[in-house]
């Protein structure tokens, strides 16, 4: 039997940015979803912490793949995010959730912890709206 | 004489991730920056088109770059983006400018443009807010 | 003839917030419209400026009557505001331009000026997505 | 012993709009805050539920009292709101914490329910950043 989180880790194969970056669906089930990233130095930005375009692309694709457990196929309308600390690794975690799946949109929250440790430590938070496609 | 384009293409050439997806400083003056993309199958998402991700990315440096000709040393605390249409390419011109520079928070603005067959089409708008380091 | 200016003012006089606060549609046309707010004290928050929650109001409204001269009926599904500066009066103006309006989600942009002094200071810049509800 | 609810409900009364508006601290401790609103005809836009001002005037207000109990004076400087469902009364409760508090900037997060029957239901999420004013 196909599972949620076997669908959304084929989708995620299927997207040439998530493979590169190292995206993996490490859970899944119906309005929620979760990514880990592990730290490499090429996800870096200046001070080489992680680049503030891949803490929202891990929103994004987090959030994403929560309304895809309710919605099906969904695009990303709009995405908003809080830096609120520096990512160092060794991994990060995205968690995702529906706040509300209405007809016309999807509307869901994601946080993204560095994983630091074992102690993990906030470094995003973000909402996604996604747009069902039918 | 080392211009403000200069010292923007200086630091961009010190961002990992920058110099991996191919970000090009374009223009920048007191105030405004410009950052261009050319198009790539690894910058995709499952469909093909510009990830979400990179659109936020996209976003996010050029408003960087265009605090940075104002205010200096800054770190993004907060980025919204609105996905307007899909990303095809050739290639990407994010066009960034300071709405408000105050001493605590910078206010920045950007569109993405889609540089297809020279008719630039919109595809993402946003919006960053940084925090000078001093 | 019926105007767009004069059905959006049609609009306005139907909703009871918008009576008590005073917004007054002073320009429209396809894809823009602006609103002005007289300043009262009962308009204030604690120092005595305009609040922040009729900041966001300006911007919502501004947004949504600019969609609705594209779009017909429109709801707002988001809304984000930036408060650059304080505002005092005697007097405020909204201004909302339709970015790109799609059959599923119109997206606007507006900007709220203080009208001091004949010599407008920019005071909130505001993003609002609009549902068509067909 | 003044409590933080107390000194919530006395900044609360400085405030002209909040007064006009009907809001009332009605729990706070540090880091959380919350605001019932009760509705009234006065609060509607066109259609007659609660307009989506006064759901940003809610979060906005709720998040910068929940910064308050842990940053003193503030000042927001971002707010975000996704409306997620009318609101129709008989009376509102905006629920507010701080997500991280930092030296520049506090993030905080809120959520507005519809106090329906006895039965909440959520009608706007959004997010605040403020400013301390040291």
């Amino acid at each position: 039997m196909t599972t949620v989180l076997d669908q959304l880790r084929e989708l995620n194969r299927t997207a040439a940015f998530n493979r590169w970056a190292g995206f993996e669906v490490v859970a899944a089930e119906e309005g929620s979803a979760s990514l880990r990233l592990p730290w490499r130095a090429d996800l870096g930005q200046y001070v080489g912490t992680l680049h503030a375009g891949l803490m929202s692309a891990l929103v994004d694709t987090a959030c994403g793949y929560a309304a895809n457990t309710v919605g099906g196929r969904v695009t990303a309308s709009h995405c908003s995010v809080s830096y609120i600390a520096p990512g160092r690794g060794p991994s990060f975690l995205a968690t995702a959730r529906v706040v509300k799946a209405g007809r016309r949109q999807i509307f869901t929250e994601a946080e993204v912890h560095d994983e630091r440790d074992g102690t993990p430590v906030l470094i995003a938070t973000g909402q996604t709206i996604l747009v069902p496609l039918g």
